[in-house]
C-alpha cells in the first residue's frame, strides 16, 4: 500500500528526481569539501554544478536541506563503522569497548581527513539539526542495548536502574562523539584512548 | 632577596603601577562584559577608560594580556567556589561529589550570568592560554589528591595505578568544565546532574 503511494508520488514528480537529487548531493559534497560549507551559497553551488539556482530549489528548500543530507551520509558512514566493529565481538564488555573505540576513531577520522566537510557537522550539532539528534538517540540506544546484554549474561551489575546507568555511560561518551566538542578534547583523549572505556567498565562490574 | 628585587623593580616602574593595572583590569572587565571581548579593540578600551592607547600599552603588551588577567580572575573565582565546597566535607567520595558539582555549577553560572565575559574564557581555552592550562592542571591535581585520600582510607580501590585512574576521572570531568565544550553539553548534564559522579564513584569502589 505505502509502496504504491510512494511510487505514484515519484511518478508524479518525474522518474529522474532521485537521480537529480543524488547528482546535486554529490556535487555539493565535493564543492563543500573544497570551499567549505559556511562560505558557499546556493548560487555558488548552482554555478559549480551548471544548474540554475531555481532548479536546485526545486529539489532542496535551502542550503541547510542539502547540508542535512550530506550530514546524514557522514553520520551513516560513522554508524556503519560502529556496527562493523560491534559485529566482530560478542561479549558485552568487548562490545562496549568496540563502541567507544569505533565511534571516537571514526569521528576523529572524519574531522582530520575532511575538515571542510566537518563544518557541516559543526553547523548540524550547533543548530541541532534533526539528523544529529536522531543519530545521538541511536547511539544512546546502542549503549542501552549493550548494557542490557551484559546484565542478562551476568557480566554487568544489575543493582542500578538500566535507563539511568545507560544515560550516565552516554554522558561520558557524548563529548567525545559530538563534532563541536571532540576537537577540543582530542588531545586529552589521545593521552589515554582506553582510559574512559576502562573506567566505565569498572563502574559496570557486579558489586560484591 | 627576591622581595627586594621586586620592590626595586616596582619602584623603577613607579609606585602607582599596581593601582593603574588594577584600574585598567576593572574597567576592561566592565567594558568586555558589556560589549564582548572579541569585538573590542585596545583603542575602544582606551577611549572608554579615558586613557591613551600608548598608556595602556605601558602596562599590558596586548589585548590578550588584559584578557589573561581577567580570565585568571574568573578561574580563581571558580576555584575558590570549589575549595569552599571541598572544605565542607571530609570523606573522599563526598569530596569527589563536591568537586564535580561545584566545578560544573560554577562554570555554568559564569556562562549563563556573564555570557560576554565568557567570550574571554572561550578565547583562552581555544588558544590554550597559560592561565587555562595551569587551571586544568590544578583541577587534575585535585582529582589525584582526592583519589589518594580515598585509597589511603580504604574507600577507593587500589588495584589500578593512581595516575592512570586520576587521568581517566579527569577525562570524564574535563568536557564539563571546559568553557568551549560545556555549553554544548549543559543540556545533557541537566538531564541527570549526578549521573557522572555516581558512575565515577562506582568505578572507584573496591573490587571483591
Amino acid at each position: 500500500m505505502s509502496t504504491s503511494i510512494t511510487a505514484a508520488l515519484d511518478a508524479g514528480r518525474g522518474p529522474a528526481e532521485h537521480d537529480v537529487r543524488t547528482q546535486i548531493i554529490e556535487a555539493a559534497t565535493a564543492h563543500f569539501s573544497h570551499f567549505g560549507y559556511e562560505k558557499t551559497t546556493v548560487s555558488d553551488l548552482a554555478k559549480a554544478i551548471g544548474f540554475s539556482k531555481a532548479y536546485i530549489y526545486k529539489f532542496f528548500a535551502s542550503k541547510q536541506a542539502i547540508g542535512e543530507v550530506i550530514c546524514a551520509n557522514c553520520l551513516a558512514q560513522i554508524e556503519s563503522d560502529v556496527h562493523a566493529a560491534l559485529e566482530r565481538v560478542e561479549a558485552a564488555p568487548d562490545r562496549l569497548r568496540a563502541l567507544f573505540t569505533a565511534i571516537v576513531d571514526a569521528s576523529l577520522r572524519l574531522f582530520v581527513q575532511d575538515r571542510r566537510l566537518y563544518e557541516i557537522a559543526v553547523a548540524a550539532a550547533t543548530d541541532r539539526w534533526p539528523s544529529t539528534q536522531a543519530y545521538q538517540g541511536r547511539i544512546r540506544d546502542l549503549v542501552e542495548l549493550i548494557l542490557k546484554q551484559g546484565r542478562a549474561s551476568g557480566v554487568f551489575e544489575t543493582s542500578t536502574p538500566l535507563d539511568g546507568t545507560s544515560r550516565a555511560v552516554f554522558q561520558v561518551l557524548a563529548p567525545y562523539l559530538n563534532p563541536v566538542t571532540l576537537p577540543h578534547l582530542s588531545g586529552l583523549y589521545a593521552e589515554a584512548p582506553l582510559a574512559l572505556q576502562e573506567l566505565v567498565l569498572r563502574s559496570l562490574a557486579p558489586q560484591p
